[in-house]
């Protein structure tokens, strides 16, 4: 018998930050309270700091899906034309939410495990001047591929239309320059990055957007950008805020403000750097080989053997939650994260467990093999050898 | 120099259950675990015997608005005729949303402090037979008035409307019979008597509304209650969770349960009837003395004083959060709550504070008095009198 700790190791819920779960202690705030309004002119700002923008950054409360509607129920007409890069679930949410609000999508597949590239929206937006928007995952979660953002958005600029990127899990894991790039709308969610529980959703929005939202006719009440904005120039919130989320958020920005947003991403790029040398190094293979996300790094079983077995393993036989494919790919995948609170002694332990797992389901490798893939990475990274009796 | 402590003692948020607020430290739970699923199929039987009802109890992540929204984005459709009960603050809000939908309503408008009568709504569905909705506040917060809901369900349901009722601060402290009065739709939040933060919202949702959704062609997305319905039977919600407040909510379900919803709406009936009982005795007026609310007690200012002064008071020389009014009412009224976790010590606490700060603002009031009246009501409903050396 071995004590197994339970670990979140998954792309969201990610793991908490201590300090940051702990002070939701503090709840029994009202809202439209001075103390109240202090703590979220500061998450205001600091949400500013952290996207690495001069554009508005709101919270709603929502998971991240609401903060996507919220984009376009409120900056677009009904018919609108658009195009999505659709290369996972969430691209598919993208189309099935485009289209639920009546407006007009050109769909650009890419199969799952690829990505849309920079020239295909370049493209598309040629043959489809017209275009109102585009969207697309800068980090797709369901297959661990990471989207071109930079050359995307320098294709989207020069057009009428607005580029709304979904950064919920890509936000902390990869450089998104908003103003440096244009991007119009970047949405994030705390349960990722961020490092809290689910519940608030967050979008950065350029003047460019702004100003489609004067002309949006799609309904909305709860989802009210334009209400929203003025509220936080006032301290506020329109409705009622996730208090506890948002005192949590505080110190969890904190946190992310002395350790620098681009130290935070850095790691996560190292991290994932990591994982698919060990993974390679103990003979699997990646899913998403040509466009890995730092986010997420998806793996393929070993042939002949479910995913779900080596998801329930790493649960039954040392208590960490790691992810197994969404829908189609359920079964033939299993994911490891690298976004938040996340380490290297994290990843030492997931790839010694994913050993043992593998050895014992009838895949042999040789112990420590891919922990010292991992090892080498961050010696060579982090530690400069020093010479003994130099 | 005196110690204040903090008291949060408004009508949402409203004073924390410790038990819920500490479960939430126990967070770091994937929700697509069977862990999370145990917690979420607990939570929403929980829910159903709390409304007290045979109706799907769904769960959503947003404050009390997003409910709102979500009963009139999936239940109606563009033009529907509907009725709307204006009293306050929050039936102003029904009105602006269904029409920010596309939903033709007929305003029936009370002056804040009064209500709309259950005949006035009969009177009103006599002259639109093609109403196919109802909207009302079962306690209008902004003024601490409650409607009649029983004799209105009882218009309403021999009608083609179904009955919408924003019970978000009603729950808890009046009885609602959802299933004895036939009321279609009942809303719900989590910061109010369920004694946990903001962040979550609940519906009932009959039958009759139910087959409303299915011809339903208002665009909805985040929002979708088939769709939420469909999850729930699976134990899981659509969207990422809330995680933290759903297992907090756990926790306050459970105190709920052993305590008796019943028994959680007697209490504030006698505090209310006990706050109002003080003030008069201190020569105050209620702001709404004809149908008062056991959620909320309003009181009109001292003439010449703004209510404003005495919140502040309250909050700078006692650390005690009341409410002032809302919009127009501001000012004029303060609000003392009385839903959820809230105790007759609380109340003699704020009409103590209450005397002192009457006292010393100009109005004089002799010490005790309102205390007093109190302490009458309880010991009268709560206390019988021994008879010493008998």
């Amino acid at each position: 018998m071995h004590i197994k700790k339970q670990r979140l190791l998954t792309p969201g819920p990610t793991p908490l930050l201590p300090r940051a779960l702990h002070a939701m202690m503090a709840s029994d705030v009202h809202h439209r309270t001075q103390d109240f309004q202090r703590i979220y002119r500061q998450v205001l700002a600091d949400l500013k700091v952290v996207f690495g923008t001069t554009n508005d950054v709101l919270p709603l409360v929502s998971s991240g899906s609401g903060a996507m509607e919220a984009a376009v129920s409120n900056l677009f007409r009904r018919g609108d034309k658009v195009i999505v890069c659709s290369a996972g679930k969430f691209g598919e949410r993208w189309v099935a939410m485009t289209k639920a609000f009546g407006l007009d999508p050109v769909v650009l597949e890419a199969p799952y495990g690829s990505v849309v590239s920079p020239e295909r929206v370049e493209e598309a937006l040629k043959a489809h001047p017209e275009t109102r928007g585009v969207f697309v995952q800068a980090s797709e979660t369901s297959t661990g591929a990471a989207h071109d953002i930079q050359n995307m958005a320098a294709a989207v600029r020069n057009s009428e239309a607005i580029f709304v990127i979904d950064a919920i899990t890509g936000l902390g894991t990869m450089p998104l320059d908003i103003d440096g790039w244009g991007l119009d709308v970047v949405i994030g969610g705390s349960q990722k990055a961020f490092m809290i529980p689910p519940g608030l959703a967050f979008l950065s929005i350029s003047k460019k957007a702004w100003e489609r939202a004067a002309s949006c006719d799609l309904p909305h009440f709860y989802f009210d950008l334009k209400k929203e904005l003025k509220s936080a120039q006032n301290g506020e919130s329109s409705w009622t805020p996730a208090v506890s989320l948002i005192i949590s958020l505080g110190e969890a920005l904190n946190y992310i403000k002395e350790l620098g947003m681009n130290k935070l991403i850095e790691n996560a790029q190292l991290l994932a750097r990591a994982t698919r040398a060990a993974v390679v190094r103990l003979g699997l293979e990646l899913f998403s080989p040509a466009s890995p996300s730092a986010s997420v790094t998806a793996v393929k079983a070993p042939p002949g053997m479910d995913s779900g077995v080596i998801v329930k393993a790493f649960r039954n036989d040392f208590g960490m939650i790691i992810a197994n494919g969404q829908g189609s790919m359920k079964g033939q995948i299993f994911r490891i994260a690298h976004l938040g609170y996340f380490d290297f002694a994290d990843l030492f332990a997931v790839i010694g467990a994913l050993e043992i797992i593998l050895h014992t389901h009838g895949y042999p490798v040789e112990f420590g093999k891919g922990v010292a893939a991992v090892q080498s990475v961050l010696a060579e990274a982090a530690f400069p050898k020093v010479t003994v009796g130099a």
